[in-house]
């Protein structure tokens, strides 16, 4: 239950009845000692109504509307607030702050749109179900910890939203993805959260990440060009300089004291006069490592100085730890963002790869014209479903994410302490974002590496750390979004194969 | 109801309670006189279950099952029907004919799949709170007749499965499209429908079939090489020449008696050593055209003759109204298919263009490793329920489809039958395909042409027949797949504005 106080009256968000017709109900009371009740609405998925005054004459109205209930209750609410309270017979002695009142309306409403979720009773049985890759690739006596998705349910805003379509029949053409608002709600995003003025007009709508990798790799280069990627690094990367035929220019991260790090030296001896593109990923995929201000612009600095594009994949961003701040690599300078195109998904924090959505936005026109060299129609249509779920999640699923987000910590945190405690030969460092631990268990030497190891003698499918890079051998990447039972099914699991193989204890 | 013998016994379909927890229920008979009930299977969305013996002694069990509960009763069915009868207490004095058996629970299956619906009872107002393109694009006063989606509702196997997947929470990677049973369901179509045997090896999953013809241009052709369309043609086909800076070679339709026809003897006027392409639409969007045998072997000849590769658009081919038959240009010869790529999508047929699926047949190893020379992640993601939705209607959706034609040619008859009529100075051939009619209003002279006049005055947004080639200044395309009471009001709307312009009557 979610509680404000705003002057003479409190609200309250409930959620009730859930998936029974139910759905979130906000109270307003007076916020006097045991002040009694003034207003109800109950924005239930069945017959929608308000009460003014329920303890007293109760005056029931529908709240029935094409568009949810509860974007009609907040929207009245804001327009009349005190008209309301005055018919629920409160008298104010003074105006209330208007911007309270819109604060307190937005996280009442953000409260109302994302309902408690408990994260770690998932069901196992639903999950294997699930006909995406990560639960149908391995066999159904292997728990998979390896794709980049989560196990969780579906973001509640983004389930309305995908059932509303359904229900309207809503699947036709959809508009021109530079009409639905998506460019703006990332503008918006990017604003927000990062202090990051984007032009929605440099923005352009794209299947996915790894589309945009391609593309930007076939425009920004030649053939046998150089592509500097940070080593080991989320396998597509690999894929994409391949190929295309580009060549890869490995920059392979250092094993610093308790992170990994960039290898700056080593990037400005690898740098040669054929190399084009810098194919940054940050937050980094597989390390985890948040790239620090210092480190970023040290980065930048070599870019400038050879003159590369810089096509930074920001996917995890929404996916960082307390304590670390993801910065734009455009958000640098402008001479850096002039040569940076960035790319990003809602896809990765809410878990819809499937829906197909990503954005880049390009920091010079020049860049996007380009990019758009290859025809948008040979890059394929966007499905109208990835549009508008990234919608709903940048606009409606931050509460949601905020609870995903404090449930991650908790299992790194927790993956952490189990592998220091019981591996203490598998080197580790807890991730500063993403919800993948990358583990070095080269120590161990297990038999056909630890990711067969693993899948062979614990039923438990790893990424292979290999995938990611000859730096990868001897590792695995570990998915932890997931409950703490079946991350605890897991671990139990490969420690148990580590001890009857008599590497451990 | 539906209701079929079979020897001893009787089937019959019912729907109950549909959108209250309801579904179908199968009920099965004795087929003696009055003969009484032995099973039921209550396929419900809320609480299936069966029963034997409902009038006696009512037997009940549940069909809770991770699969849908139509899934569950028929294969139990499909494996012992008479082991069911016999606890119904039939005895029965010979074997059921196994192959009637099947056939039977076979369309007892597509009619609890599908159940009837209403064509003609359209809400205007629901249509108009769809957010894809059709219902947005003209102001609210505007009826809009012009994007080929149509206005029903998404069919019901559809519909069931993109809510499983939400229920599921199963938005996450989908598997690689080769891996989900597409490329086979769409080779067991083929053959069932049009005798075409295709080797799923030689089958690509595609967003659209737009992207597939750029594709096709970028691989087949170079800069200033040209390709050949009989227009007027869907507008994508001109703005794909355009885009990859092809050549167009207009080979336009020519008027015959009854119908539009290929210009055969101007197709080899125009043909040059640089033509590289014969870009074909079949059948033809937006004359509605299905050419027949004779056409297509005399164009395939000349396609030979200029060693043409041929990009064939056969989406339309699900939507071919009686008395027409589809004829994939690939089936004409072996020498024919190994220069056509085939395209075609259940978008179009089940109106869920929006999902973004398409399939591409190459009809050789080379052809296909041309097309696949851009790069799979450069065409861009397929969503996973574009794939679901395609495989849930082509497994399961042909009894929808079959009543749409139904009432498509409903609609087609009727439009042709008013034009005739009321407008005898509008030339038109009623479509031998799609739900689209392609109407000459030059004899009128109006206004702005047909598209503007219309709009302004009549507030129906049509087609406007330029975006078709300049062959089409004059015309309008209309598309007739909605009830029939919004098809009399747009033929009301444009038959005041004839009225009032003084060109009729």
């Amino acid at each position: 239950m979610w509680e404000r106080g705003l002057g003479p009256i409190r609200l309250v968000v409930e959620h009730r009845a859930l998936g029974g017709g139910g759905g979130p109900a906000l109270r307003i009371y007076s916020s006097e000692p045991k002040g009694r009740e003034l207003l109800r609405f109950d924005c239930f998925e069945k017959a929608p109504h308000f009460h003014i005054d329920p303890s007293g004459r109760d005056l029931i109205t529908s709240l029935e509307s094409p568009d949810d209930a509860i974007t009609v209750a907040l929207e009245d609410l804001a327009r009349d607030l005190e008209g309301y309270l005055k018919r629920a017979g409160l008298e104010l002695s003074r105006p209330l702050d208007c911007a309270a009142v819109v604060l307190a309306l937005n996280e009442a409403e953000a409260e109302m749109r994302n309902p408690p979720v408990d994260l770690d009773a998932l069901d196992l049985e639903a999950l294997r179900r699930r006909r995406g890759e990560k639960w149908t690739v391995y066999p159904p006596d292997v728990l998979p910890a390896w794709v980049a998705d989560m196990d969780f349910p579906v973001p509640e805003p983004i389930r309305r939203m995908l059932l509303r379509s359904v229900e309207r029949s809503d699947l036709g053409y959809p508009l021109d993805p530079g009409e639905t608002g998506l460019r703006e709600a990332f503008v918006d995003r990017m604003q927000a959260r990062f202090g990051w003025s984007v032009d929605p007009e440099r923005v352009d709508v794209l299947t996915d990440v790894v589309q945009a990798i391609y593309v930007g790799l076939e425009v920004f280069s030649e053939p046998d060009e150089g592509v500097v990627i940070q080593t080991p690094i989320y396998p597509p990367f690999l894929g994409a300089v391949w190929e295309t035929r580009r060549r890869l220019v490995a920059n392979p991260l250092a094993e610093g004291r308790d992170r990994y790090e960039l290898d700056l030296d080593g990037l400005r001896r690898a740098a040669s006069p054929s190399t084009r593109i810098l194919l940054l990923c940050n937050p980094h995929n597989p390390s985890g490592r948040v790239f620090t201000r210092p480190e970023l612009e040290a980065l930048a600095e070599i870019a400038l100085a050879h003159d590369w594009v810089v096509i930074s994949d920001e996917i995890h961003e929404d996916l960082v730890f307390p304590g670390h701040r993801h910065i734009p690599f455009a958000t640098l300078a402008p001479e850096v963002e002039a040569r940076t195109v960035t790319l990003t998904s809602a896809t990765k924090a809410f878990s819809i790869a499937g829906l197909r959505c990503a954005v880049a936005a390009f920091g010079s026109e020049s860049l996007q014209t380009r990019f758009r060299s290859i025809p948008r129609h040979v890059r394929g249509g966007i499905g109208s479903l990835g549009i508008e779920a990234t919608l709903a999640a940048w606009r409606h699923g931050q509460t949601w994410l905020d609870r995903v987000m404090a449930h991650l910590q908790r299992n790194r945190d927790h993956l952490a302490a189990f592998i220091h405690e019981q591996w203490p030969a598998v080197r580790h460092f807890p991730p500063e974002a993403t919800y993948l631990s990358w583990l070095d268990f080269r120590a161990l030497d297990l038999e056909g590496g630890p990711h067969q190891f693993f899948l062979d003698r614990a039923r438990v499918g790893l990424s292979n750390g290999t995938r990611f890079g000859s730096e990868g051998e001897g590792f695995v990447r570990v998915n932890f979004a997931t409950s703490r039972p079946i991350l605890d099914e897991i671990l139990s699991r490969m420690h148990g194969a580590l001890e009857r193989a008599g590497r451990i204890g």
